[in-house]
């Protein structure tokens, strides 16, 4: 039979190691399929560095939509990234009948639903298993194995740059700014990190778990996104001392036809499987009516794993695959109210910093009990290392974010309470 | 479009979690598929006892090999069990040419390839995602996500049976006979456990999954198979103090050409992701050459996780999925040389029963040395609690299962050392 061709649009990292994967297991890969795949086309537009892999020059281009629109292509990967150009070659693919494989987190859940669409009006997949957790498998594993499920609830740990930085400041100790520069030279962080440590990238990938667990389509302006930048030395002393640690956790869940959804640093108790999640691991926990909860673990990056992933999504295509992209046919996907920031409850973690003066705790909870908020934990520590003022930590029962957010605006305002409160989740 | 019609045969634990789920997601499966599925016919001998379900007394019958035959039947869900009748069964849906789906491990371990075989042969699917983990999506995860890559080695906890045996051995004491009986008494294990708590189960499970991760036919007689009936108070101690946990693992690693594969109980670092899986839990790890290693955990038994694994697969079989049942033709599937169980190199863990002498520690490492076995950690503790003898462990570097044993036999035979050596496997 003939081989399936595969046109590349960016040789970047990822898509050098889609490269290696389909060299280095083609015997394996034509065994599974039951046709060779063929790398028939790579475009970008640096033909000159070396990429550590050797293709034939003939099948190298710069001319990306010629790749799209080349009649001989069955499947166009797309590892170009962004939001700009990565749309039109994608479209311009599917608008070809090709199907299309990307890892383009931020493009399919910001900008995504008219791809989508086309591609389903084009009878073509639009798959993206490597656009969350790098190899771990949860795209399909939600489109497939928990097709037979209602989903309640996704709960993960969905950036390995945070996840590093957050892991090395529980540990080692130091403050945010450090590790981050740390980072950096490591590897482990961006040039410019402010889509992975404000919680955006975070916040693409929980959108499009979300949609496949839920059918839904969802609005990503309406995700309720914080990052760690806030996140100081003392938290995560007191984070120890609580027993507790702070991940960056995004969390999608949908009750009585609304869903939430939202991204922030969260206090997990120490013996819960997301705490024990350290480093550049990603890990993802579902939870159904009937399954219970499963977790998947794994790098959340790199080149490899992410073209694992990849070259999954194009074996998948060649192989014919009648599930649709997101799981539910398009015209199926429903646009369910996304709760308001103000209405999600949780129990809450509050850093006060406050002045050595008699009266401080008499006067904070004066508030608290005003807006009938209780304490849970309360926790004064004598970190002078820290700050000039003395920290103090509240933990309050599960109550409504507009209330908390209210008390505290409240509280900022008291002579005993020196600069920003700072807020966090806690979760059990 | 037709609905798609299902013949269920058992109307137990798992027969009944099928039912259910089938009836609360019946919208949510019809999005996913596209058609209707349909509950045509449950056969059971008893068709009396209340299951806390309602059906329609019509599709009730005791006749399972009717409901085989049935032409208005698309696909049969095989929950009978056992090696007998259920074979008959899958054989008599697939020449009728019906997909099965199947939890039946013993079934398709032992004597599945001619099963395997008829269902090729017939175009038809033979499907088990919860024959392995429950819910946990492995089987399916093997064949699609991780087809790109070439799998080195699986391992893992596939029953939650001994997991919460040994779980409770570790954190509250107790001797083997006792707490397996609290798991029966706590519905944990069977009345019968052999198939448990010697291994036999997770030997038929890690057939399964070492079959697709490495397209091979696998010879279960051939598996290495110790339960864990034979550790006692003093190893969990131990254990404790070398700072590890004991698990049953099961080991499949592939190596230039040839196939290990294993079940034993083995102490585990406690910081490794599988020591830290407790109770019922059951978790498998997966490395491969690109992707390094991903973890999936979660429920390995129990009705409603099983039934939604297996409506997974009803799901797949309606899709019109054109992936083979094992991941790769059966034609194609090799049968590589299994590697004895002398020529498998370990770290081990030794626990003599020493008399209280003068020379023990010299007449046992003047063996050890004969057979070029070096020690890594000794450690003899005051444990009379336990027994008479004195233990005293050693830790010895990796080496051959067969020096092992002719040393510890030749040990066995030393006037200083009384009853039988325990020899565990210790990995990294």
């Amino acid at each position: 039979m003939d081989s399936i061709k595969v046109g590349l649009l960016g040789f970047g990292v990822v898509g050098s190691g889609v490269v290696k994967v389909l060299q280095k297991n083609s015997a394996e890969i034509e065994k599974r399929v039951g046709r060779k795949i063929e790398l028939a086309a790579i475009a970008d537009l640096d033909l000159k560095t070396d990429r550590g892999v050797k293709v034939d020059k003939k099948i190298l281009t710069t001319d990306g939509f010629a790749v799209c629109a080349d009649p001989q292509i069955d499947i166009i990967v797309e590892t170009v990234g962004g939001t700009g150009i990565a749309a039109k070659f994608i479209e311009t693919a599917l608008s070809h009948g090709k199907h299309v494989v990307t890892a383009n987190k931020a493009l399919l859940s910001e900008k995504g639903e008219p791809l989508f669409a086309l591609a389903e009006k084009q009878g073509k997949l639009l798959l993206f298993e490597a656009a969350v957790g790098g190899a771990i498998p949860i795209v399909r594993t939600l489109k497939t194995d928990l097709a037979s499920e209602k989903i309640e609830k996704i709960f993960g740990i969905l950036n390995g740059t945070c996840n590093f930085i957050l892991t090395k400041l529980a540990n080692e100790g130091g403050e945010f700014a450090e590790v981050l520069a740390d980072a950096q030279k490591r590897g482990f962080a961006e040039a410019d990190p402010t889509l992975d440590i404000e919680g955006g990238d975070t916040a693409h990938k929980i959108a499009l778990l979300a949609s496949i667990a839920f059918g839904a389509k969802i609005d990503f302006s309406k995700i309720h996104i914080e990052g760690i930048t806030k996140l100081s030395a003392a938290d995560f002393e007191f984070a120890r001392r609580l027993n507790r640690k702070i991940k960056l956790i995004a969390i999608a869940k949908k009750e009585n036809g609304e869903i939430e959804i939202r991204v922030n640093p969260t206090l997990l108790p120490i013996e819960s499987p997301l705490a024990k999640i350290d480093g550049v691991t990603n890990a993802i926990a579902v939870h159904g009516q009937n399954l219970g909860q499963i977790i998947l673990s794994g790098p959340g990056a790199g080149s490899l794993p992410t073209a694992t992933a990849v070259v999954g999504d194009i074996i998948e295509a060649a192989r014919g695959s009648e599930i649709p992209s997101r799981g539910v046919p398009e015209r199926l996907l429903q646009k369910f109210p996304i709760k308001k920031i103000d209405a999600i409850e949780s129990e809450f973690y509050l850093r006060f910093a406050v002045k050595d003066v008699a009266g401080v705790i008499r006067d904070i909870s004066n508030v608290l009990a005003k807006y009938e908020l209780s304490i849970r934990d309360i926790l004064q520590l004598d970190l002078n290392e820290f700050k000039r003022e003395v920290p103090l930590v509240i933990l309050l029962h599960k109550n409504s974010e507009l209330l908390v957010r209210k008390a505290v605006e409240e509280i900022n305002q008291l002579k005993c309470v020196n600069g920003k409160t700072v807020v966090l989740r806690v979760e059990e």
